[in-house]
This record gives C-alpha cells, structure tokens and sequence, in this order.
C-alpha cells in the first residue's frame, strides 16, 4: 500500500483553484503509483473559512468539489476535507469532516469530534462534533480517519476535552491512523507537532500519516511538516517546512521503523521563514505584486525592508524616507545604505511642509498650550497619509513596521506609524526583531550595523529615546511575553522577580492601549500567542488597567 | 416569596465597582422585604469578559465577589452569576454558573448548558457545559437555575443544541424557574427575548423570571427589559429598556396570571435609545468626558453630532468643519446652523493649505498621473488627522460618523473618515440613518432639513454625489440586509428579484473591503449582525469577489 501526502497551499474561497491543484496533485500521486492520497482540512474551501461556512452556497460549492474529486478517485483513494451539512435539527447546522473516496464512491466519512475552540481558532462556532466512530476498510487495511485537533487531546498535560475520538475507534483495531490538519505554525510548533503524534503512536501502537497545510491566510500562516511516524515512535519522514510537496510512501517500509528524519528547527530561521510566506501569500493571494514601506533608519523598518526584498522582490518594494527637523543624520545615512543594499527605489519626502501647515491650521485651537505627544502624533500621521498616497496611486500595498513589544504598550501612533495592510513584525518581540537582523545579515551586512546597534529612537522630538518613556526591552519583552504568551498575571510576575510597580505599570499600558490593537492591521502570526483573532479582550473594560 | 430582579449596568474587570453596586442592590431589595435577589450571568466580573477569563487572577477575584456576596447574604437569597473553575483536567477550564447564595453559605450552583458560540458570543472557547442538574430548595420552594442560552433552545425553528437544560430540571418538579442573562440588544432582541421566554413558560408551565444586564460594553449594548411571566404565558411585569432598575415580586401574585405589560417596540426609538446608551457608557467606562466629531454638513455626521449631544451633553462636544474647494455652500451652512441648534462649540478648519502642500510634496512621484482617488484620499486623511490633533491636545474621544452601508461597500477612507474611538453608526444602514434623522427631528428641527433632503455626497471632487459610484440607497441597503443580517448568497438574492449583475457587484464590493473593515473603530451593535467580533470574515479569501 503506497500512501501519498500532499501539503499544499490552499486559498479560502477559492473553489476553483483549489480543486485544480488538489486535481493535478490526484494525477501526479497516481503516476507514482500511489494508492491513496491525503490532502488536508477543509482543504476544498480553505482554512480558516470563517464566516463563509455560514452560506448556503459556500456550502454547495465545498460538496460540489468532493463530487469533483470523487469522480477523479478511479483507481486512487483520496482522503480530503470538507463542511458537510448537519441532517439533523438540533445542533449546529455542519460538520468537519473527512471525506474517502475511491472509485467514484464515499468510502467513509467521518467527522471530527475535537472542535479547537480558543486561539484563533472557533469551530465550535460552526460545527457539530461527531459522536459516531468507523475505520474504512481499504484495499485489506482498517483505517482510523481523524481531523486536525482529533488527535491533541493525547500528550496534553490539560486536556480541553472529555473525549478521545481514537479511543473510540482503537476498538475497531485499526491499522494506521490518517490525519488531515490545517494546524498553524508558531515557532514553537513542529517540536509540539511531533510531541503530539508521538504520544498517539505510542498509546495506540500503529503508524500514523499526518498532512497539514502550508502557506499562509492572511494572519495565519500553515508551516507544512507534514509527518510519518512509525509504531516504533520515530520519525519516519517529515514533509519540508513552508513549501508545497507531495510524497509518496510505502505502508510497510514505515512499518518497519522510523529513522529520526527531522529538520533543524531554530526559532529564528523559522521565524524568517514564516515571515516571508506570511508576506508573499499576502500579496499572490490579493492579487497584488508591489510594496511600499516607510524607511526610519531604524531597525523595525529595515528588518520589514529586507523581509519584503525577499518576499516579493527588491524592484517590487519601495521605500520612502520622510525625515522631520528631529531625524538624525545616521538615521537619514542608514536609511539611503539600507535601500541601496537592497537594490529598491526610494524616495525621500521631508515632512516638515505638511507638519508646519497643520500646525499653523490649528494655531488658534492651540494657542498657550506646549508641545506634546499631538505634535509627534501629527508628524507620524503626516508620514502616515504620504505612505497611503504613494500605495493608492501606484496600487502598493503598505507593510507596516510596528513590532510586538510597542504594539503591546501603545507605543505607536493609530492612523500613523499603525498604518497598513498587514503587520510584519507586530508578533516579534523588540528583542527578537534585533535576532532577526543579525539572521538576515548572517552571510553580509544588509541591514547597517549602525541600525542595529543605536539606541532606538521614535525621533519624534529632539534627542527622544525609547528608553524615555519604556523599560529597557529585555526587561519589557519578558514581562510581556508571561503576561501574553503565558497569561501569567500580577501576583505570578512578582513571584518570578519582577518588580511589583514595573509589573503593574506595563500590564496597564497593555490593558489601556486595547483600543488601539483593535484597529491595528492583522499581525503575521508566528508566535502561540499574537495580537489579533487570537487574543480576544474588551476595550473599555477596567482590570489591571 | 418576594423576589427581586435587580438590572444592572455591569463594568468588565472592574471587581469592586460591580460588588458595590450589587451590595446596595442586596440592601435596597431587604429593605423591600425581598426574600431573594437576582443579578445577571457573570455579573461580578462583567459580560463578555472574554481573554481576561484565561487569567487565574481574574478568576480569583471573581471568586472574592461571590464570598463577600456570601457574607451579605444573612436572610436573603442572592442569585448571582461567576466563573468557576472545573475541578476536572479534562475539559474546559472553566463554568459559567449560577450562584445561589443564602445565610452565608452556598446553597446551590448551577453551571450553565448551552454555551453560545456564535456571532459575537465566544463562550465554548472559555466554558464546559454542565451535565448534572439539580433544583435548589428555598423556603419551601423548588427552584431551577438557568443562565441566558440555557432557555433558548426552546422556540427556536433551527435550535442549536443537542440538550435542553429544563428537560432535565422538570424531573425535579421545580417550582419556578430563574434565569440570570447577558443578552444583548438588537432591534428585533425585544420581540424576541419574549417569545423564547413564552415559549419556555409554555412548555413547562411554570413561571419565570428572567434577569438582564442593561448598559454597553464598547460594541455590544445590553437592553435589560428584564421580564417575569406567569404561568398563562402572559407578561406580569417587563422593566424598563436601557436603565437600571430593582423590583419587587410577590410570587403568589405572579402565579395567578399575567397583565401583558409591555412596552413599546418602535425600531427607530429603540435604535435611538440604544446608541445614546452606547455612547454614554463608553466614555463613562473609560473616564473621558468629551468627544469631538468633523460635521459634513451630510446627514451622517449631524445624526451623530445630535445623538452625542443628547448622551454626552452639547457642552462636551466639540465639532469641527473642515471644508475644501469642493465643499459646497448648503454644506457649509448646514454644519453651521446644526452646531448652533445644539449649542455645540464648532470650530472652522479650511483643509486647502494641507492638501496644497501634500501635492506639491508628491509632485516629482505624482508627475503625469491624473486626480484620482489618492487626491479624495489626501483630503479625507487630512481630516482625520485634524480631527485626531484635536483628540489628542484636549482630550476629547473622536466620534467616528461612517454608517453601515458605506462601511459594507468599503465607501470611505481607511484612516481618514473611518477614524475614531467608536462608530456610532456602523450598524446604521443609510436608509435608516435618515430614519433617525427624522426621530431625533420629531418635536423640532434640530438636523436642518436640507441636510436630510439632499443627495449624499462625499465632496471629495467637483459635483460628486454617492449615486456616482454606488447604486441608489433603497436597493443597496436591501441587498445588504439579505446578505449581511440573513446570510443569502447570490442565488438566494437573485431569486428575490434582485438584478444578478447588481447583486453580484455589491457582494464584491463587501468582500473585497474587508480588509478596511478589519481596522475600523468597534461599531455600536444595534442589529442581528453588526460589522465587528460578530461578524468574522476572510481577508485574502477569494470567494464571491
């Protein structure tokens, strides 16, 4: 029995052209001389479809692309993910489900039971869970169908459910377990990954055949490592990370054993990587081809420029410089090496014209009142309108270059620096954006040295330094990252060592500056907790705020 | 048995607020000879609390309200709801319950069934349901607990749960039935909310007394008109829509039949009420005390200059006129005289200077290239950065002013006139805008009439009007409606009557400006489905688009 893993990207909604690659992916599983082929979760209409699942006609075009590869299933199984109508009343209205066919007929469906509702994920929001079990018989072998979250209740120190669908289906003795994921990447998430199928090898002893997805949705990007794994708990082959591939394997050579084939899975390479599928997905998915972005001089803006250089290309990124009477000299030189490293066009468009109009325009509302942060928030608004002027003109989309740790405290302007289409860097740490750099200078210096190693500045006012107004990063972003990441809360901060005023006074920035993420452009996910559809919290609400 | 339903506007996250108030209400309600007191679901820490119930704090101190809840209970009964952690590992971490309280002890808990996990509801990605059912024992009473949903799978056409809470409560013969809610307004909620109630006395014949939060939480708006039904279906009493409110009910006299008070359900007034509330409570909640808004001169930006005159008071509205070339002068009356029937401080802020010198900045990049939508962006941006200036120098929130309709059609600029803390009418649909218009215009002419009778337009070129680029109001309000509220794709709303090629041009529309929707301010839910946390959408989908 020779089993075919396709990973592929998918586009939400796309009915068409997911059902042509799925198609051309059936032809060439075939022609190797696969018996069975597995794509992934809701893999006809995308994933995560959101709210379309709740349209009729979502709905017919998802049933219409299982009939189209069903009549394409002669001669070859083929395992795929669809919404399938609830037939029942009560409950909700559809089902997760995993559709075998072979030979122009359903073999089994089954659907899935674990329904992750936390996160950014909301299926229960859609779907019913299963509650009845099968393994379909194919070619001589039982196999237990299972989707996406089905198989997490193992290995997990705090299960979220109170059932385990493969327990239910280990009394029909299977002899391996499929799986179809669409199981997002985090940095840390190809070690879970492999934790997780590991745990249900070994508790259920047989092989299992793991397909996820790759490519990203907007925010969520799918890393791919699609695995093997042996009844002995090892490894036996991994699908690359972030790329399309399709692999065919032999059910008794994997039987026999693992071999421990694992890809290297250093945060920062990973991280990079995601980041350029995060933004080249972005662009072909929209139908756009041409960046624009705001040069700083700074290394936010100059590790999004390198990003975007390689994404999609130095000539399709732009740059524009707009320096203020407060810009430095070394910011102004760092910015023009930075552009002429990276090969791309830039323009340079001082802002002090605007900045001075708008004040003279408001000279009478603001007359015997200082300088404050109105007058940075103008210049960055200032900065803000050229940037979208230069994107609706040309059709360039704009990246924004707010990192985490200021996207968590507020330390941006809304409608300003927060402009654009997607946010690069708003799941990386300040820290980590510094890690980055050094990642994207290890081979020569594209990014200056002298960006990396300034101290960061807004340059809003003169002489003004992050560490004015902030805690010193390393500080910042590891209180941050246990509030965020590991929601641990004022007491359990104290307990770790932090001072008890700066716990206090960072965990109010976060709380109060809610109003301002919620209009933030989506984050690139690359972490198990970012900003955005996964971390849900009220505005106008008064804790620790 | 006296029974007091206290209607209470809850604060998220705020412990000691939200236990002061009920305290008192425990003390009003004794002093009332009440032998039992209900509050609302989850009212010691606020509804929705959303991603604050992750943290074991914010559980903790929802836990120290119910103890010091407790300690007030010495001869009367309190019924109030809370989060409690689930002594299980498997499952969710959490209970939403229901909290009977008497004589310093805890006489029953009942957790809460059916978890809604749609639109703006999330409660499955925080709560498991409960399996076990009891009935509590008081003064010689059966009492069944439900909270909110746990009564709406009954008279419901398309229920969405397998289980049916009182189904199992009715083996325990209860007597009567309390129900502590967080059931959030919309037009239609009214009707609604009483026909699942009748529904519910209907099927188990025995009264029932459903408890309500009343008062916003940013977006979501909670209506109260709290009712107690007796057993003949009819209404015995219904409390006030969007106030707080404590009454006192015999229920002997609840028992021997209903008066079918009710009060009045008129769309517009309801809408009305809702947003002043919606308003009101946002920046009391957030401890601001002024808002500011740019007039147009167009009906949107006088209907919400009105409503915050009415829920803010006109002294603390600021209003900006910010005309351009294109501005006309009806325009520029209109906004004056509006300003001045309200008695509002309006300010007059040409933008000529700052678009001039944008252009003559962009000039060398712009070289060639026609006027086109970057130009009507510039100007819009240029507002909107007035308008945040002024924000930002007084301290004033700014009211966003776009209505439902341009925000579904992507008619408006992202950071320009989408800006704002919050959208008042982004749950508006043009048409009902002017509804509005003539409500808030009922006993005099506060919205110059000319602002209501003329064309829409945006001024942003010479002559322009909305009818240029959109179809006519009546029928793109319709389309949306179908598609947005009642979830009917193409063929649904062809078979309606809808021309194909029209309504094929407005789902595109809605689809591909999701991405403007992603960044716009919390929109004020007046509807079955508003724009926001209940309407989750696909950003690089490629569906209907």
């Amino acid at each position: 029995m020779k089993i075919a893993l396709a990973q592929l990207d998918y586009h939400i909604g796309n009915f068409d052209g997911n059902l042509q690659k799925m198609l051309a992916a059936v032809e060439e599983a075939r022609a190797q001389g696969a018996d069975l082929i597995c794509f992934g979760e809701l893999a006809v209409c995308g994933y995560p479809p959101r709210d379309f699942l709740d349209f009729d006609d979502f709905i017919r075009r998802s049933q219409d692309s299982v009939q189209a590869l069903k009549a394409a299933s002669k001669g070859i199984g083929i395992l795929v993910g669809a919404p399938t109508p609830n037939p029942r009343i009560e409950g909700k209205d559809l089902f997760n489900s995993a559709y075998f066919l072979y030979d122009d007929k359903i073999l089994g469906i089954q659907h899935k039971t674990l329904l992750p509702t936390y996160d950014i994920f909301d299926e229960y929001r859609y779907f019913e869970p299963a509650t009845e079990y099968q393994v379909v018989e194919f070619k001589g072998h039982k196999i237990a169908l299972t989707v996406c979250e089905d198989i997490w209740n193992v290995g997990n120190e705090n299960p979220l459910y109170t059932v385990c669908p493969l327990d239910e289906m280990r009394k029909l003795n299977p002899d391996f377990v499929l799986n179809i994921s669409a199981s997002p990447f985090s940095t840390s998430q190809a070690k879970e990954r492999l934790h997780v199928v590991r745990a249900n090898v070994e508790r259920y002893g047989v092989p299992l055949f793991y397909c996820n997805h790759v490519g990203a949705q907007t925010d969520i990007i799918f890393d791919g490592g699609s695995v093997v794994m042996s009844p002995d708990g090892r490894v036996f082959d991994e699908l690359p990370y972030f790329e399309e591939a399709l692999r065919v394997y032999d059910l008794e050579a994997v039987k026999q054993g693992g071999v421990d084939q694992e890809q290297i899975k250093d945060k920062t390479a990973l991280m990079h990587r995601a980041l350029l599928v995060g933004i080249g997905d972005y662009f072909r998915k929209l139908g756009f081809k041409k960046a624009i972005l705001g040069l700083s001089g700074g290394i936010d803006s100059a590790v999004v420029a390198a990003l975007a250089a390689e994404a999609l290309g130095a000539d399709n990124v732009r740059v524009l410089f707009m320096p203020s009477q407060f810009s430095s000299d070394h910011s102004i030189n760092d910015a023009r090496r930075l552009a002429e490293n990276l090969g791309m066009q830039y323009d340079i468009v001082p802002i002090q014209p605007m900045y001075a109009v708008f004040e003279t325009a408001l000279k009478n509302q603001f007359a015997g009142r200082d300088f404050d942060v109105t007058e940075e928030n103008i210049q960055a608004r200032v900065r803000g309108t050229l940037l979208m002027a230069m994107s609706n003109k040309f059709g360039n989309i704009l990246l924004n270059t707010t990192n985490k740790s200021e996207m968590a405290v507020g330390y941006g302007t809304l409608y300003g620096d927060m402009c654009g289409g997607i946010s690069v860097l708003g799941d990386v740490y300040k820290t980590e954006v510094y890690e980055l750099a050094r990642y994207i200078n290890r081979n020569e210096e594209i990014i200056p040295l002298s960006s990396i190693e300034k101290p960061p500045s807004a340059e809003l006012r003169p002489g003004q330094k992050d560490s004015d107004s902030l805690p010193p990063y390393d500080i910042l972003d590891q209180v941050l990252f246990q509030y965020i990441e590991k929601v641990q809360g004022p007491k359990e901060l104290v307990a770790m060592g932090f001072e008890e005023a700066l716990v206090k006074r960072i965990l109010r920035m976060v709380n109060i500056n809610e109003f301002k993420r919620e209009q933030a452009a989506p984050v690139l996910r690359v972490s198990t907790k970012a900003f955005g559809m996964g971390r849900r919290m009220p505005i106008v609400g008064k804790y620790l705020s």
